[in-house]
């Protein structure tokens, strides 16, 4: 599925709902925050390795919030007329400048990271 | 972009930087709501009107924060062996279902979706 | 209530429960982020002046979702051995310092808060 | 300090500063989970380990990200006429009845917790 796509058939769904005039920017970017609260908290009292053996009953559980946050942000892009794909493309090419590959090993750049 | 190209890209560029042990999922959840919090604070004191009328550097900004939580969301997946796009396209035609489009308008989905 | 007596409380309610060993500061930073998605979540599809004309359903639910977040975030304060008081006396202290109140009206400390 | 001297400063300190166009209900949530989103960030890429044994400056970041967030919260609750600590009690009083101690040990409860 590419993004394009995605933002076509959301924009779709609101219209088809007459849902446009709820999804202004403020509110759009309230409901991103309240859906990754919720996929925040699927993981949030699991240990480190069970994140890393998700039951299928979890991965389903956390795949749908994931989908919500895609979901939101994907619409929220669109009507803000912001092109998620190229920015996303952007940030990339930034980061490349911003974190070099290090020949002994990728510390010194994760400190970057953290800073 | 597809997500599948996407993921791709980000799990060289963590492999590249040997960032595999950083970006286990609790880490990347924080981080993905980290970048989320930074893009609700893009849009924090603008009002309804002001945020669909972006100026051009406050599009840049706003689309540079959409483009981290993305990145995130996306890598997110794939250490947690979840398909983003088949999950998002499951939830999709779920909400096809749970918001079905009435004759007289959206009016009572509305409802729907606010419950 | 002083946060004194709401931080011993939540201890005293965690260790009865046996709880600690789930209160882990990752843990609750992430129940925070959570709870705050639920919050934001009461206030999403409201327009500005709905949100200063709450229901008392609506002022109950908003309630109760802010008080998780306060309980939460005593709680991290607490396992993390920070003095939220103290912390919250000397950043409100900085404040004054950083935006400082002019004679003519706020407008140029308004644009120092958003930069 | 209390929650009520509190919020006596924040409201004087914004109205000095003549912020109260600015403390609308909406953009007080998403500078909450703004601070919130920092907050996390400060602990995204430390272990748990890590996470109880913080340097002084790491302790002093976290702090000073804390008391943003109980520095909006309490704006919030005020602008919203809501009593914080009123809605606190009431929700630690709910708990008290919701996740009882059990004789042998917490694990059912947190059960519950996890629901």
């Amino acid at each position: 599925m590419s993004l394009d796509a995605l933002t076509a058939d959301l924009r779709a769904f609101a219209a088809e709902r007459g849902w446009e005039k709820f999804h202004r920017p403020k509110n759009l970017a309230m409901a991103l925050a309240g859906e990754v609260g919720e996929l925040v908290a699927e993981l949030q009292w699991l240990t480190p390795d069970e994140c890393e053996a998700l039951t299928d009953a979890q991965r389903e559980a956390v795949g749908a919030e994931m989908a919500d946050v895609l979901m939101y942000l994907t619409r929220l892009a669109d009507v803000l007329d912001i092109d998620l794909d190229k920015a996303t493309r952007a940030k990339m090419a930034r980061n490349v400048l911003r974190f070099p590959v290090l020949e002994a090993g990728g510390e010194a750049s994760v400190v970057a990271v953290q800073a």
